[in-house]
């Protein structure tokens, strides 16, 4: 497979070939324990100085780019999930003027914005943010959310994407409906813009029907980068149409590794240039100077996150289907879950739960635990020597074009991974020591879209 | 008329009445030309430093507030309009860690946007800026934006309001799903909210059907401060009910003290206080140290503007007139133009121009020059001295409780305002020369709206 070729660091533009490396925001770590844990962050959620005290960290770290993900209904276990959040796009703005360079990406859903209105917010971030806004495109599922629209858009797992598709299809006429040198603001001759580099948009679908130009000059990056995160066979399809960088989920290496060969040719067969699809697997790890001392900060973790509300979170991720029966400490057999076939849900994490009580027959105690840690990606302990060395294998052996980091507890795995494995991977000279572009797709090696003007 | 208990300053709150200052931001000033006029800012429109300077410029001189306008589809004559703009809720998130006192007010549309969507940025906006949001509340009519969002939308005028009558009650109600103490974040205890602060939504009305509870906490000010700017009779009964600050537009005095007086009984009658509608009319100052330099710059100004694209937006006030046969240098009349009863358009607005029209005969030319300045809000030219007495003129003969300042070139028309007229205001007591409170609200003088959580 053709992705062989990406084993190991070569040449690319007389570049090394480099990790991405994406910093994911979640509560006060991704953690399900992590808010009440004595070093998290002592700030609120709702406290803008929080995010930004975390992205001026990372852009310290040269991270390429950080990410808020997002939900569009309060769940059920509120009350002891630890978990609040500012909207994302307001947020990112914020973001984009107490940072410079590094990169900022917020999940919106297609199903719940007008597809004017979301082409127009990101490409005004793109303008604040001078070129470093990504947008992770999500496609809405849940009853709950569903209800605070109407009850609209619930539609099926295969016309979600189907209807993603058009929406990809308006955003970006939008987009390209304004010439990069439309605007001459030429105070002379008082001519502000050129008509004919701005076009007019006159969509009608399936789903849509949408007229232009958008109401906002075409921002420094042309499109925002395009970001994915659904891993069921549709999800890569869709991905493999316009990805420019994936987040994925895994527990275990050989998964990830397939997962990042298939999307890979996927893309391929799109016509597409694989490096134009970065792949960025979740991990979450537990950061000690010695193995102990990282096994110590596990444990405590684990000691503070509740069963009840891991088992509320697991029947969420099957659509709301009842556990309460199950006994905390008896093994589980794949037969106590619903088929993933049969749930509307994000499918390919119900699936990859399944797989691990078919391989590992856990408890639901083990379940959960495992679960409570990163939500179904991949967690690890070790000193920084180990992790840099498991994302250097990831990088090298075909898995990932870098990481999604999900530290557990912020800020301080945040901290300790910028101060400790961060400089292992530069003097492997696998991660650059300052910012060479001034975009996020620059930092991502992303070609900007071009217009049809001519 | 009880508003003329307000015709002279009085105590409140043993506090001498005060005025209050609105910054409205747009172009590079509110004279169709002044994007042109060589002491114009020299950044572009799409800069977010341009509108960081100003924001920053008005809190120096301690105004209330500032405000972003909105239009959801480009205009015609972009080409020689000299205006593009960044989506107003994006730019509030930067403005708001930006700045730390002045309140930040910005357009949303009640036709074209979900209600859960803008309250919850408006909740963010909220939080992120510790209590300085207002939402300007508009309902769309343009043929135009129509378009853009699959041509729903077109309502009558009537109809526009009833549907925002139960838009404002929605978003009230996800506003206040979360009661001010709901979130109790006890790492000890493990408990992060408390369920019974938090309620479910279940409102099914004529036009919206929309559950909860919102998915982030209640903002410091509970609700955005509610802001409102049309005058129509349908837009004045709106106001009195929603309404606690009004941006209003008169080109002469007696228009606006009648609307003053009007707005006020209107408010009573709904049993609401009248100093918890605050009415702001705009006012375009140009400022000269003599009234000669003043008479100068408008001159200048005037110069620079185009009758065509004066001819183009009068049009467009009209929803699309044709007016390409009316000379630029004959006498018009009432009969030039159509019955504002029948112009689903901004309707107020088109009832003034034929006022005008009626009262002055202008020529086009003259008529188009007049709207130049600041389409169709009052306009002046004068020396420091000048302006001060004006304004306190209006806030002390039952015209306004402050003023929404419209600089006609900015920055320079700002700087002059901040620089000469408020230290004049300031010594007659009229105007804060510190920041009392955080919050928008306080600046206002708006009572903070309570939840009915027991």
């Amino acid at each position: 497979m053709a992705w062989t070729n990406l084993s190991h660091p070569l040449k690319v533009n007389n570049m090394t070939r480099q990790l991405h490396i994406n910093l994911f925001i979640h509560s006060r770590g991704h953690h399900e324990a992590s808010w009440r844990h004595p070093e998290a962050s002592p700030l609120a959620l709702t406290d803008i100085r929080y995010f930004i005290e975390l992205a001026q960290r990372a852009e310290d770290g040269h991270f390429d780019s950080i990410f808020l993900a997002d939900q569009l209904a309060v769940r059920d276990d509120v009350d002891r999930a630890g978990r609040t959040w500012l909207e994302p796009i307001t947020a990112l703005g914020a973001l984009a003027v107490s940072t410079s360079r590094i990169g900022l990406i917020a999940t919106a859903s297609t199903t719940y914005t007008e597809p004017f209105n979301l082409a127009r917010q990101f490409a005004s971030l793109d303008h604040i943010s001078n070129g470093r806004v990504g947008w992770n495109i999500v496609t809405s599922w849940s009853a709950s959310a569903a209800r605070n629209y109407g009850d609209a858009g619930q539609a099926s797992h295969a016309d979600r994407y189907a209807s993603a598709d058009e929406y990809l299809e308006v955003v970006k006429s939008l987009w390209d409906s304004w010439a990069d040198d439309a605007i001459v603001d030429d105070r002379e001759s008082g001519q502000y813009a050129v008509g004919e580099r701005i076009r007019p948009v006159d969509y009608t679908g399936h789903y849509y029907k949408v007229s232009g130009p958008l109401n906002i000059p075409r921002g420094p990056q042309g499109w925002p980068v395009l970001i994915q995160a659904g891993s069921s066979d549709a999800g890569r399809r869709f991905a493999a149409r316009h990805a420019e960088a994936v987040f994925t989920a895994h527990m275990e290496k050989a998964t990830a590794k397939a997962f990042y060969g298939d999307l890979k040719s996927l893309v391929r067969a799109q016509g597409r240039a694989e490096d134009q699809t970065l792949i960025l697997p979740g991990l979450s790890p537990v950061i000690g100077s010695s193995e102990a001392e990282a096994q110590r900060l596990a444990q405590e973790l684990n000691d503070l996150a509740d069963p009840e509300v891991g088992r509320d979170r697991l029947s969420g991720r099957f659509g709301g289907v009842d556990f309460s029966h199950l006994p905390l400490d008896k093994p589980l057999s794949p037969e106590d879950f619903p088929d993933p076939a049969t749930v509307e849900a994000a499918r390919s994490r119900t699936e990859l739960i399944i797989g691990v009580v078919r391989r590992e027959k856990p408890t639901l105690r083990q379940l959960l635990s495992k679960l409570a840690s990163a939500r179904g990606h991949f967690t690890v302990t070790g000193t920084p020597e180990q992790i840099a060395d498991l994302i250097e294998d990831w990088f090298t052996d075909g898995v990932a074009d870098g990481v999604n980091l999900m530290p557990p507890l912020l800020p301080k795995m945040l901290d300790i991974f910028i101060d400790e494995v961060i400089p292992l991977l530069q003097q492997r000279g696998l991660f650059r020591t300052a910012y060479e572009g001034e975009t996020l797709r620059s930092h991502y090696g992303l070609e900007r879209p071009n217009t049809s003007f001519e």
